[in-house]
């Protein structure tokens, strides 16, 4: 017989069990993150209508699209009429329209779910990834505080990762844009292309975008664009000393001044709420391409790893639903590229991927004691422990192996001695140590050393 | 403008919000049942190339799958690679087969994720549905007393799960084979065809199949087909006494002795963990239609709702990955249809869908009492308790209907006067008690109550 080779599409990350618990526990504390600060889950079906789901996009996200068919569809010559939502964005503005009254607003909610493109597989691209996004939606309005709030669920998140050290960078898009008109450059779609370059500061470096802004298709004076480069690589010592700054320059444009003015509100908010400045950080060189966002603007950094680039990048956009209703529904919202964050994290070897969510491991001595293992383990998960029975016939020394290799903690040995005495050995693989203990004693021995800080 | 109706296609369940947290938590049970029992998560890419998908399966399953292509591949008029998965079984095969040498055996895994079926819509189908799948697979071999252990883990979540009676009917196929040989059905493939007939008991009820079994195409003697109405139709008062009849008809087909000893190992284990018999019970009428299994197999029911049909089926299997591998994977699972189930559960009222995972909602009394309201929800939050900060002026009758329709239980109120004493009203709304507080007395006062039983 012939075989068929067994194997997954490329782009996409499929994990060894142990590395799934850790990419779990990650998506637990991004989860319990979210539901502290009240935010109540969403999912969306993965297929969407194809005139719904491209309705907002351009060509280019088209492009990367999956288009789905079932059979019967297929063999009727039909054009597909579903295809595989590529963000959780366009889902969300679907969702917000189809329940709109149903729904209580300011609406907030979370949202953990896969999203699909069709990329050309390269690394560190994936076709199939987690996002995990928090948006806040008001009805005809929606208070800035929001736009603090954002972050702040963010710095708790983050903190609780323990990825190290990492700054959020907040900006303002009506403040930039402002600045563009102050420097002459008045018509809109020229700001935003202005905008876009500005954006690839970080890749391109200021040489080459200075090339690109006074060179064919801008032409921007020179005076002009090293005065944008200043302004945007402003530095200052702290959030206030940035914001003085910026008040100092006294430009009277309104855009400008609107956007300083909430940058400002949205700073307060961040230090009422007790989030240091460290983490949180104003950073005019902050733009993000899409015209989607009209205000306030996040990226993510890792500081001791800033060529990973943002890893959750998000802001305040003017309209949610504008192709599905004309209920006004302005919105603040942030994304973590989860899949991508987890990958980067374990290649920069800040996760730990050996330690099982099973604690303990009955071990079989001896088969005539079977029911003796079978009720040690229940009374090992009516304690709270989470308990494998071992069911192969193999010497304990095979056996204790594979405990090791599973990243499991405790093994649970009897034979007939500590049968006739009523106990178990407990190995505790964390430090080779073994002890002999009563059964109706074994679970709060071993919750005793789980509890212990060196475990 | 044009607006795009925002829809969503038939066969998914897509929830509002409460619902949604109601969704989670049965989820959640779920998975922290399989953990309790040693089970390790994996998770696969939802789409598979269609030669590894659909390598196992006939023409019926394939009508109903739906398959995937980028635009670019599209457009180059080429037959889609891609499909998306129709069960969680098949990529647990290619999983294995793909990543067998880093993985241990036995392999215990559960899989709680989306599979999709091209279905046409109809009520209680769905096209779109979560499976909730554990399976131990071993390699060469694989002890019996798993095939005990899925139903114990299975009877602890259904516990947990609060759906009222259940219970989980337990069978042979060897069992059944061997009766059928015994009867003189000899042929292997008859054999399947006059179990998919008795398998179809519960819908078509004993008349109309007898009907089918003595008719065209089986043909078989009326008092054959007595016999085996009689056999799969027996009822015993426990278990205990069904194995005994069993026995005493001492029937000498090897196939027939053979289910019955792994049976009667299967109904000795249960007993061993503590499983009452109410809730797993032998029942020869049990079959499943597919040729899949080849041993134990399992149907659950929940006692009050028959016709809602097995809510949990699963069986032993010979040989998970023939298609892929030569190492020969025997193996025993089961599923859930979290998605069928909650949606039954919701119509049959078992499920309440009121309660928020949100605990408290901070107020806004006073627009000028912000750097207080988000220092009182720091603290909540600090203190574990998941906590919204409402940021609209409206009045405070409109805040706290918001809390009552948001399922919040507690809100939390501060004017100038509290600000003055350092205190905040706590106001409970699941029993329109309210209290006043000290600030810092306020996360202990609430957690109180929600410990109190009556909550």
């Amino acid at each position: 017989m012939s075989f068929v080779k067994a194997k997954t599409m490329p782009g996409v990350m499929e994990l060894l069990p142990l590395d799934q618990v850790s990419f779990q526990r990650m998506l637990g504390v991004i989860r319990s993150g979210f539901e502290r600060f009240g935010f109540l889950p969403v999912e969306t079906p993965v297929l969407e209508y194809v005139d719904v789901l491209l309705q907002k996009t351009g060509g280019d996200t088209e492009r990367q699209v999956y288009f789905a068919q079932s059979t019967g569809s297929r063999q009727q010559g039909r054009d597909p009429e579903l295809a595989m939502r590529f963000d959780l964005t366009v889902p969300l503005a679907r969702y917000v329209a189809e329940h709109e009254r149903k729904l209580s607003f300011p609406f907030r909610r979370y949202q953990i779910q896969r999203v699909y493109r069709g990329e050309s597989a390269q690394k560190g691209r994936f076709r199939e990834f987690y996002q995990c996004d928090i948006d806040v939606i008001g009805k005809d309005q929606l208070s800035l505080q929001y736009d603090a709030e954002i972050p702040t669920v963010i710095y708790h998140v983050f903190k609780e990762l323990q990825v190290g050290p990492f700054t959020i960078h907040i900006n303002n898009r009506k403040l930039m844009v402002g600045f563009f008109s102050h420097m002459g450059i008045a018509e809109k779609e020229e700001q935003t292309r202005v905008l876009r370059e500005v954006d690839k500061l970080d890749k391109r470096g200021r040489g080459r975008v200075i090339e690109t802004l006074t060179g064919e298709g801008f032409e921007l004076a020179a005076d002009v664009v090293t005065q944008i480069m200043d302004f945007v690589g402003m530095k200052a010592r702290s959030n206030g000393a940035c914001l003085q700054a910026l008040k100092d320059m006294n430009i009277e444009d309104a855009s400008f001044q609107e956007g300083l003015s909430e940058l400002e509100t949205v700073v307060q908010a961040l230090e009422a709420a007790g989030i240091p400045e460290e983490n949180a950080t104003v950073n005019l060189s902050i733009a993000r391409g899409l015209d989607y966002y009209t205000g306030t603007v996040y990226e993510t950094i890792l500081n001791d790893h800033p060529s990973i680039g943002s890893v959750c990048s998000g802001g305040r956009y003017e309209n949610l639903a504008g192709f599905y209703t004309k209920t006004h529904l302005p919105g603040v919202g942030i994304s973590i590229g989860a899949t991508r964050l987890f990958y980067q994290l374990k290649e920069a070897g800040l996760i730990d991927t050996n330690v099982s969510t099973i604690q303990c491991l009955v071990t079989r001595m001896d088969a005539e004691l079977l029911a003796d293992y079978l009720s040690i383990a229940a009374t090992l998960r009516a304690g709270g422990l989470n308990t494998e029975v071992f069911h192969r016939d193999q010497k304990l020394g095979k056996q204790l192996k594979y405990v090791t290799n599973q990243g499991i903690r405790f093994a649970i040995i009897r034979g007939q001695d500590e049968a006739e005495r009523g106990t178990v050995v407990v190995r505790d693989l964390a430090n080779s140590e073994q002890f002999e203990v009563a059964q109706n004693e074994m679970v709060q021995a071993i919750k005793d050393r789980l509890a212990k800080p060196d475990a």
